[in-house]
């Protein structure tokens, strides 16, 4: 097995990558592929001392930067990490690839040079969803701001047998987003997928209101880019700021800095419980290569963490699986 | 001044309605008309020792639950306290119109018999959302689930005027909600309203992306009935998730219950920031009379806090100066 690392890209840049490779390589039996600027790659390699063989080089003069505009990109930076390893995974000798960079840009690059598997009619990022009782996914987080039914109803089938492959859960519950548990509830777009998910053969639970997202009520979460990427990036903002408004109330006082300190390892359990580092990164269902996209903040941990789960992703089959699941539904 | 106060739905039924009523004379210079079941309201009323004249009784049949669908419910319960009320409002001698009842029939009946402000598309809910800093605006909260982006225009508009006037604040900040802060971000819908949105006599701030929301970035924010919902309930869901792991965190061991009740003032002036009931309702914008949805689960702070605000609705000529923006900008 042959995994592709986009050195480049994220906010911490080769530095994590490449720690997060070599750790990678402690746990996991892979080679990996490092694609990037060479002599930085060579320069950190050998700052944390690796000689082994297990990792190449492959060069790339270029950089896409979170600012970049995806589909410019794509056309403009074809000697970038990013295009060389999305070409490279074409390639039997490639199982899969791991980019901490630009969303946009590789779910583009994604589908115009890997291109998507047969049947399937948009990409969609696959994003990790920390709930209550564990780890649920939400597709489509971003890629697709307007859908039709048929791609919602295909991102509920391609999350059901990345959840049930990944996390061997056999039948996860895939619910659709929406604002009513009522079936005649919602807009258009996702009353039709409505009828659509529950003609299909997942084990479709019907639609889920956002208040039970958070809940854990489905296992899979399907709906629009535009919607799941308000959802991600709003559970985000609250988490963010419910806390910094208990931190200010905290220091209100003497007692309640003691009760603060008291309570610092509950904040840390509930800290680690919604951290997506653990996680590693969201795959990009829809590709026809096992494709994963790492947090721009991970460190090396999460990167060490998204390669494994790009090995996953690669060893299930789940590619195949989806292929033939489309073909019998279409 | 004459407001109608529906006192039957909510959760907690006519008891805290009339509750709040009562309160509400204390504070406030207002008559108030109570539509419901007379003999209850004149046991409530009795009970509460209230003995003055100027709350007065329409006498009601019906009752629309929250069950209801609201079509139907309009169609079929026409001695129902909401549709009373809404026909009496249509009369000069009433100012305004709050209820706990159902949010569906409220809106539909409210365009249906006392009809939207001439020029105006759609009527929205304008549901209060607490922030960082105080509270921003939503609309639409969940009236709309499709949109044209001349609805968002629209409700833009309609939260400028009801934010300014009512907080008094000078050109409140309009957003729109969007997965991105580039102009070109988003769907079709949000990238045709950013457009109409920037060429309006508003303070439109541009895109506000979901994470910034709860930081209190825009006064106002415009979206979708879908997306809003959306928006509110995962709020909603996100904080009582987020309070329940932590409260389970904290049962673990002696010294973090000494911790937890070391915290438990802050925890309170948290939920207290946080608390709608201080706030009272969210106003239907468009519809072409004063018209309050306060929420289901309304206690009497909550209810007199919604007649206030229903007061101050109706005395801020909010009504006619929409109608005049309408005109100028259409």
């Amino acid at each position: 097995m042959n995994i592709l690392v986009d050195a480049m890209g994220g906010d911490k840049g080769p530095k994590v990558v490449v720690k997060g490779s070599i750790l990678a390589l402690k746990e996991l039996n892979v080679d990996i592929t490092l694609v990037g600027d060479e002599s930085i790659i060579r320069k950190e390699l050998s700052e944390n001392n690796y000689t082994g063989d297990r990792i190449s080089i492959i060069h790339a003069e270029e950089v896409i930067n979170n600012e970049d505009e995806a589909a410019m990109a794509i056309r403009r930076k074809k000697n970038s990490s990013m295009i060389i390893a999305l070409n490279l995974l074409k390639d039997e000798k490639y199982q899969g690839f791991i980019s901490t960079g630009n969303t946009g840009a590789l779910i583009t690059g994604g589908t115009l040079i890997t291109k998507r598997i047969k049947g399937i009619e948009r990409a969609a990022i696959a994003s990790p969803f920390p709930t209550e009782n564990g780890m649920a996914f939400l597709l489509d987080a971003g890629a697709n701001a307007d859908c039709k039914p048929d791609y919602l109803k295909q991102f509920g089938l391609m999350g059901s047998i990345y959840y049930e492959k990944l996390f061997e859960v056999s039948s996860p519950k895939v619910g659709l987003a929406n604002i009513g548990v009522e079936k005649e509830k919602g807009n258009l777009l996702v009353k039709e997928a409505y009828e659509l998910l529950e003609n299909s053969n997942i084990n479709f639970i019907g639609n889920v209101e956002a208040r039970d997202i958070p809940r854990g009520k489905a296992d899979v979460i399907v709906c629009d880019g535009f919607v799941g990427n308000i959802i991600l990036k709003l559970t985000e903002g609250l988490a963010f700021t419910i806390f910094d408004i208990l931190k200010d109330e905290f220091m209100k006082s003497f007692s309640r800095k003691i009760g603060a300190l008291l309570l610092k390892s509950s904040f840390k359990a509930f800290k680690s419980k919604m951290d997506y580092r653990e996680y590693g990164g969201a795959p990009l269902l829809g590709i026809s290569k096992p494709v994963i996209k790492a947090h721009g903040s991970s460190d090396e941990i999460a990167v060490k963490n998204a390669i494994k789960q790009t090995k996953n992703f690669a060893e299930k089959d789940i590619i195949k699986i989806i292929e033939d699941n489309i073909s019998i539904s279409e």
